[in-house]
């Protein structure tokens, strides 16, 4: 999916089809904002003002690097875990056995599919927290790519807790539901406090 | 741009680089909020309890088709405004004269810089606008999406209006920066309004 265009990916997200849906778009999201906060890091290194953080922000520039190469293959991965969800209902439900061995196969995959929207939104989380300690770092000709990286990384963080809640909804397992529910909900609300916080930084530093 | 691979575009917007940034990434995201309505809009059609809307229906996914189209080229279009800004400041200042027609680029430039963002900002305002009277439409399958769709939208308009923002920071031409900003603002503002409507319909549908 990686290496489609952004052509064909949009295509492919507007066409009537489950996948790429939301769970795509909200992994993409998150790419870009890891990217945007990959530049941001890039144009602070080197500067004079920074020199006694070189340290600390080639820290993060690698940190940047690892959680994107781990986001990038997950819209691909969101769009599998659903389709494993599309298959399980087109089983046949003819004989009582053959509707138990759907419902089964229905639940195991709609646990799969929420749970890698869960993946998602844990690394959006993880990339928001990689910056923690070098905002001050960032100047203000570059502000505004910080803050659309931080707002990028919201809307994937929220997309990806839709996903998990959506298909928390259809589980039988209400306590595998009802934790995953509490722990998304827990990381959503630290992404967007991070959120805010560079808002606010960042807000600052335009005015 | 649009036909870079989405590996090509974000890499790309990681580099060390001034374009791609903020501004793409921005108009990218709200190209990717239209898609999802439209998908929204398109599995909403032909449902039996949507038999009356139908021509509704039809004209908002027309209406999306549309606003996509717009859409698609305002990452290009963004990096080549802030490219012409790059070029300007690298201009000879020299001698009086050579610093007077380069700043005098510097201006011309920024403005175009502003006024892109800006399209890209009421775009992904219109977007949420065309989605006013159909929300009742959507069903509880597909409302995650809905609500993904409207966090890329915000994120679209909030990258924007910081383009906008940071751009107008720069113009000594300050009726025209003020006034452009007033007009921003007021745009943003209406596409969180929108973004939150949508939320809070989402979040019952899904309790």
């Amino acid at each position: 999916m990686i290496e489609l265009t952004l052509r064909q990916f949009l295509d492919s997200l507007a066409a009537k089809t489950p996948t790429p849906g939301g769970g795509a778009a909200a992994a993409l999201a998150g790419c870009m904002g890891a990217a945007l906060f990959t530049m941001v890091i890039r144009f602070s290194r080197g500067k004079k003002a920074n020199v006694d953080r070189e340290g600390d922000l080639a820290a993060v520039e690698a940190r940047l690097e690892n959680l994107s190469a781990l986001l990038a293959p997950m819209a691909e991965r969101d769009c599998k875990a659903f389709d494993l969800v599309s298959a399980a209902y087109k089983m046949p439900k003819a004989t009582p056995d053959e509707t138990a061995l759907r419902e089964r196969a229905i639940q195991e995959a709609m646990v799969g599919a929420m749970v890698v929207p869960e993946e998602t939104l844990c690394l959006a989380r993880d990339v928001m927290a990689a910056m923690e300690g070098v905002i001050g770092c960032i100047a203000k000709t570059i502000a505004s790519d910080l803050a659309s990286g931080a707002s990028l990384l919201l809307a994937a963080a929220e997309g990806a807790y839709l996903n998990v809640r959506i298909n928390a909804m259809y589980l039988t397992d209400r306590v595998l539901a009802d934790n995953t529910l509490k722990r998304a909900t827990s990381v959503l609300d630290e992404v967007r406090q991070r959120q805010k916080a560079i808002a606010v930084v960042v807000d600052g530093m335009l005015a």
